[in-house]
């Protein structure tokens, strides 16, 4: 699934029209002469055109013999018309989708013609020199300019990367007309400098739900001055606009059967439904959920192992790491293969427990905790050995169970069962590199035929670019917005009684997952 | 007719609502909350907030218990939330309504919640400096940073006439919220720094009809950041948003029977019609308006000349100077009075000549031209005598008959005669001042009972006024704009013989002023 797929020509942002000449008996003004000719062509009776269009409109049409291309964009029920360029121009009217992490932000440049991607970036959010994480974050904000100080950390840090992204692709930021932004609740206000206080407090209080359009210039972006910001709504503190993209990406929304999207990035979240109804909850459900799914391993990058197999004989690793690098940690997709293999291979019990019997001299101690070598510092490259502890397994069972247990709840929430689902969209920076083989095996994920499962990549940037590209998404926006059902997660019996269950490998319950064999 | 007379409570543009709370189970966005309150309220479905009432808004709320006054606009299909206010703050919201005047420009400051006027004053068109007219302007603009220079004089001058304005009645800038501004099609250009060089270059046309609604801000203009403008729009380049305020001040449009709306200030502009139709024609009609029907005597204020009678018997002058001070010239009004007295005491002929047999030794020649005295040199406060010239005389016979033969040409257009009026307002910064008695006694207005003409004051400001106090006002406006027929004035053979018959004492034909007895 990627966004040029779903192009459709006549559903870009951007119009090619001809504006009939001004003559004596038709002396309506050239702005309002344009308008009824996109009025016509849009079947809308509002269009409002920026005045910094509006200053060079009445010579520039006349130079180009009244063709214009027009770039677009509706708010609602009115459209925007935000630049003119020549039929002749040879640069594109782009677009920029930003997918606002809290730990990284991802940008993509697209042709808003063609719905091209033409480059994309990435960068830590600036914001990360604050606070690590959201809480941190919001708390800072407490403190006086903190707010402000927060704001202009990810507002420069976003036009320093739009500068180069441009430069890359010899585009120009004026060139950039619309931006969509996908991100969780506080990242979102953070961005428009909205104050977050009330979102971690009770009764969990957004400033604003449906941003809509602001635009580019107020918030101090530096692309064209006529460019609006389209801000994926939200569903509440805990639920963000970086979710309804990804659902967006993933169309769940538009599929008769019933499926799955499991987004795990520095959250969980999760939604399940169809065409006809949608029920999402989201990450850190109470004192289960201490560590998160996601604190397992380091980033993604040059020689991190992403991949191990373990020869169940002779317990040998065979190991592999991106780019073929020398290995210098582990990420969280290779953690998870790494304890199902260890599992399969009978080195730790359905505990998730080290045993010295099978492990061997693999086995090491480290301030009293057993770590097990997966790398020898020899062959390593940091010249130390690469380890796991019995304390990052104990963590990584945790996440798992809750995980397992999350999607229990939300499909009994609804009725159906784990196995009803069609398709299981794994989607975020983290998820997407999961070997569903591995999941099932240590029983994080359900035990359904790997084809069921697709990999969505970043569904959050995927989204805010699908906008970009098709006047036809907008409205699916709203509809999700206004769908969803939000499932508070309540840590009770039935929870932790879940969730106890799911602490075994591949779970007490065996029959749960027949494809896993010891 | 005032704006306080028209004020309806419910129909101000200041709304107090009281939001609902926050809880567990209503955990909507504050915004949103608040929106949901106001779309029931204003039975729309479409509100926007500007960004930086967002900003504040969560800790006011609370601050005020939930209870909060609302300040809003429309625009066309959208509301506009552009501040709050706590229901116990005594300063109010806002509201300025701006007549930008080719010469003079005046501001009046409103109480958006009551309709009462706080403070009215005016100021000297900055872009004087530039150029006198529209024309000299326009030229202006062809020079490199021409358009950019004149929009800074402009906005600079409001700035500062806004922030005195405020201090005289101790309120602030940022309590406007809403600026509504009438003017013609090349002032609104200029103020919105849109390019006017199209404006007087066949055929004619202006950068924009329907400028709508723009951000104070993005104008320049130092009042509250959420506020904004709405600019009247025009008909053409010739048929301004002045003209379509004084419309709406006039409130020809809502009569049932046929009424005329003359506006006398820099130009002179006619509309004829009642509430089922609308027809307007605008000043300069080529040759024959030369010297235009406004270039008579000077400005009003302390110590000009507004009113005379002359004894017919002694010829003896009576006059009245405004604020009874000692005579510095004579005004428009004065000059209108003056000319009907010299004609009903025989001192000038029907061709406004002056008759040296009668006038005896009030006649003086300064550079070979018959100048008439109207105060000696020793009565008055320049210390030289006030007088009018023969040629002073000419151009008001060629201007007053331009006047009569635009009322005729109007009204035989659509098939009326002037006497089928039932009603006649005078409008504009001069025509208000005009006594009826002497302007027909002269000609230059139909020979109607004084008591249907009524003098209107300055109705582009008092259209612009009425904006802020009603939210029933914006689609009257639409209205007008829409249903106006332009007249063009075609400077034909009818109108020629109509101009010629018209520049004779009151008329050559006496029939057509029954009441003017010589």
């Amino acid at each position: 699934m990627n966004s040029m797929e779903t192009h459709e020509k006549n559903k870009s942002w951007i119009k090619t029209v001809k504006i009939p000449p001004p003559t004596l008996q038709n002396n309506t003004a050239d702005a309002d002469r344009l308008i009824s000719v996109l009025k016509r062509l849009l079947k809308t009776d509002t269009i409002d055109i920026d005045v910094s269009v509006l200053g060079k409109l009445p010579d520039l049409v006349r130079k180009w013999d009244y063709n214009v291309s027009c770039s677009l964009f509706k708010d609602r029920k009115r459209w925007l018309l935000t630049g003119i360029k020549s039929l002749h121009d040879s640069t594109p009217f782009t677009g920029l989708a930003v997918d606002l992490g809290t730990t990284r932000v991802v940008l993509r440049l697209v042709d808003l013609s063609t719905g091209k991607i033409l480059v994309e970036s990435s960068l830590d959010n600036p914001q990360l020199s604050v606070g690590p994480d959201i809480l941190a974050r919001i708390h800072f904000t407490d403190q006086k300019g903190g707010l402000e100080q927060l704001k202009e950390l990810i507002i420069k840090g976003l036009n320093k990367a739009i500068e180069k992204l441009c430069t890359q692709c010899k585009n120009k930021p004026e060139d950039i007309h619309l931006i969509s932004v996908a991100g969780n609740t506080a990242m979102t206000h953070l961005f428009m400098g909205l104050n977050p206080h009330w979102i971690i407090r009770e009764p969990y209080i957004p400033v604003i739900n449906r941003p809509g359009l602001i635009k580019a210039k107020d918030l101090g972006i530096k692309v064209n001055p006529a460019a609006e910001v389209f801000i994926f709504p939200n569903i509440g503190s805990y639920f963000g606009g970086d979710l309804i993209a990804g659902i967006l990406f993933s169309r769940i929304n538009r599929i008769k059967d019933t499926t799955i999207l499991v987004d795990v990035g520095t959250n969980a979240e999760v939604v399940v439904g169809n065409k006809n109804w949608l029920i999402g909850c989201a990450g850190a459900a109470g004192p289960a959920m201490e560590g998160g799914v996601t604190r397992m391993g380091m980033m993604a990058g040059p020689g991190v192992i992403d991949q191990i197999a373990i020869n169940p004989d002779t317990h040998d690793f065979k190991i592999h790491t991106i780019d073929d690098m020398p290995p210098k940690g582990i990420c969280g997709s290779g953690v998870i293969d790494l304890a199902a293999q260890l599992f399969l291979s009978g080195m730790i019990d359905i505990r998730g427990k080290l045993l010295p019997a099978v492990c061997g001299n693999k086995i090491i101690k480290k301030n009293g905790i057993r770590h097990l070598v997966v790398v020898s510092a020899g062959e390593s490259a940091t010249g130390s050995e690469l380890t796991i502890s019995q304390a990052g397994l104990d963590s990584l069972i945790r996440s798992k169970a809750a995980m397992y247990t999350i999607l229990e709840t939300i499909t009994s929430s609804v009725g159906i069962s784990l196995n009803d689902l069609s398709r299981f969209f794994v989607a975020g920076t983290f998820g997407s590199f999961i070997n569903p083989v591995s999941a099932i095996s240590i029983g994080m994920l359900p035990d359904l035929p790997p084809n069921i499962y697709k990999s969505l990549g970043n569904s959050s940037l995927g989204g805010a670019t699908l906008l970009l590209t098709s006047s036809d998404f907008l409205e699916d926006i709203d509809r999700i917005r206004d769908s969803i059902t939000y499932l508070e997660l309540n840590v009770n019996q039935e929870f932790m009684n879940r969730f106890s269950a799911a602490k075994f490998l591949p779970h007490t319950d065996p029959s749960l997952f027949p494809s896993v064999k010891i």
